[in-house]
């Protein structure tokens, strides 16, 4: 009997009609021969109302505890999922991540799953229940706390109790129909695409596509593992996260994916660098020691008459202030002349694996924008991405230039909701 | 260092303000040289709340699923009470029923704590920390699921580590002073005692006095273990639940402990039953098997004309309708020759271990009764209790007279807050 595991967010469960339509959904997928493992969210809001509730008793809670009251709110859905299933006159067990065996670092609030060791959900699945599980949640292998898995986590859990399980497809339902070529709240000409590529989706999450998180995709890659993502709200098919198969899987994919943008980071440039060895290692080596994770870096020739060099790289918008701080304080120490920090910009990225055997698509993206007066501030590529940064006041042009470059316009131009999920 | 068990009950942690005053006390009480293991109900109104969402999802849900669900309510506030205390600077540990090794059997909704294996208590103890433990709550021996312990939970989960832990003394929180001679809702004459032997607590709260639940009582007798009742919204002492040593222990005390009452019972007469051997046993049997517990049982002698007696018993009246389709259902087999239903009616119940030395507290008792125009319809006897039913329209003026016939009542007739605990 084919496997299939299924993660619904809270948008999906957000009060006890939703929580008894996604119960219906597990059931029809039960009673069309599946076995249906499935992984949910804290209802709707419950998270944001948890964490008002901790705000409320202490400015700054011990993780271990946040993890302990936010864990509440997965138990919560988790239970009333298979309530709603037990009253359609199926059978549901509900584990927390813990019993489920999913073993995490301890790592408070942002672990990482390094095993899964689903006997309990086996055993169920084996007994002919379905089986709900709580997102987003485990226990620690050398402490046995209770840990979250911070941003994304949901999915992560969903994938890797998908891998551990064997099944046969992840579904991850959200508000949305799939992957967009584009955000559509921006490209109303954006469309949905049937599959992609996993790589690409993995470059498509790390440049801003919020509907699958980066290590979601990640871990599915490593296992090898197709997703599927849909809405929850309709039946139709969605998008496909695949893995090709040998060179020739890809000849009819389409050279570009589509175009990722990403209002999180700020820039900061380190103005007036001696331009000598080891300078650019201990500045980073500074951020890094700061803790702050830092995305691109782009270092200009120096000017010959100066021996001078200017050093930009982004950072996360939340961590601005910080990089600042650990830089000043190392000014006399490096000897750079100013730092310049700018928070008003944002970052386009076009995603394709077909860029790989087409040379000038850097070309076309380049002058689309400068067909449309945008100013590109930083350049980044990897082997099937271009990154551009510009002015954010002109992102959303510049989104809309390249996909109408690429050819990504759908024909119909249909009307569209995209969102973003939570965890 | 001594060890101090507290357990505070939903009223005491109805919002932040007042987890944050709960955690100011606990720290005051480890400032003072207490090692300090608290035991917590759910905030205010989070099972009612619960127990809505569960029935919009379904009318009758699993039980496992059932427990799923409201263990949340305990885990969201151990962990607040926790960050509350670690914003005074102190360090406090959460631990679920299940981490705190609150072993019970397997019967989902009403389990019964069979072992408790503190050790993850202890160790946090011996690190210096505050431990806060989810009451209601504990995992199953055999099928290591989830359960909780039924009404009075919360108290008997921190009897029952108090007894483990060897601590040497059990502080009850809730929202009145202690214990009182009576309902002061009733009587507004009622005293808060100062000390009560626990078999006299045990006769009152299997006799309707709400104030701690008869389980509890039981437990902390069976291991011998001091109850300080006590309010958590003030400073002062509340009631001492103790254990007699000797008989000599017993000597100052009064010689009634208090009247309780009680309107959850209805009562059952089998009108015109055969007075020969085996009809109670099968009347009772029959009941038994019903799931139907009950409380009071009379039965006359019978007319010598007819042969025939009356048995008259009273059950809870949650159970009322399916007690008379019990018995309607062997109605030929046992040969009676009606039935009469009767919800309308009370139980007052004084109680005091006294009562052994002193004859004529029935006379005095059935005196005050009649001198106020109460009639009494049912009369049953322990060895340190007698229990009358009443008329429920004149149980409260029965509670009266009897309080005042003892002279129960305080010369101040102070205003107290008298409530009932949750769970």
């Amino acid at each position: 009997m084919p496997l299939v595991v299924q993660k619904y967010g809270g948008s999906s469960l957000a009060d006890a009609d939703s929580i008894k339509r996604v119960a219906r959904r597990i059931v029809d997928t039960r009673k069309a021969g599946n076995q249906v493992c499935v992984v949910v969210s804290a209802m709707g809001d419950t998270t944001d109302e948890l964490l008002d509730l901790a705000d409320a008793v202490s400015p700054a809670p011990p993780e271990r505890e946040l993890d302990m009251l936010l864990t509440a709110g997965e138990r919560m859905s988790m239970a009333l999922v298979s309530m709603a299933i037990a009253n359609l006159g199926d059978s549901a067990r509900s584990f927390t991540g813990s019993q489920a065996g999913v073993i995490t670092d301890d790592v408070h609030g942002k672990a990482r799953i390094i095993d899964v060791t689903p006997g309990r959900i086996t055993e169920a699945l084996g007994a002919g229940h379905i089986v709900i599980v709580a997102g987003f949640q485990g226990v620690s292998q050398n402490t046995k706390e209770i840990t979250t898995l911070g941003r994304g986590g949901s999915d992560t859990t969903a994938v890797a109790l998908a891998a551990a399980l064997n099944a046969d497809v992840c579904e991850i339902y959200t508000d949305v129909d799939g992957i967009f070529t584009a955000d559509p709240r921006i490209v109303p000409t954006a469309r949905k695409v049937d599959r992609i590529a996993n790589e690409e989706m993995q470059e498509m999450a790390a440049s801003g596509a919020k509907v699958l998180m980066l290590r979601c995709v990640e871990y599915a890659r490593r296992f090898n593992l197709p997703i599927h993502v849909r809405s929850s709200f309709s039946h139709r098919e969605g998008t496909w996260v695949y893995q090709p198969q040998g060179e020739d899987d890809d000849v009819e994919a389409p050279i570009i994916a589509g175009v990722a943008h990403d209002r999180s980071e700020a820039k900061i440039t380190v103005v007036g660098v001696d331009d000598s060895p080891g300078q650019a290692a201990s500045i980073f080596k500074a951020i890094a020691e700061g803790g702050i994770n830092i995305d691109m870096i782009v270092q200009n020739v120096s000017a010959v008459s100066t021996g001078k060099t200017d050093v930009s790289f982004t950072l996360p918008k939340t961590d601005g202030q910080r990089g600042v701080q650990v830089l000043q304080a190392i000014k006399d120490q490096l000897g750079f002349e100013s730092l310049q920090y700018d928070d008003q910009i944002g970052k386009l990225s076009l995603v394709g694996s077909g860029m790989r055997s087409n040379p000038g698509v850097s070309a076309t993206l380049f002058q689309a924008l400068a067909d449309n007066g945008i100013n590109i501030e930083m350049i980044s590529t990897s082997e099937i991405r271009v990154s551009v940064v510009t002015k954010d006041d002109q992102l959303d042009d510049a989104v809309r230039a390249v996909h109408t470059a690429f050819g990504l316009d759908s024909s119909d131009g249909e009307a569209v909701v995209y969102g973003g999920t939570g965890r």
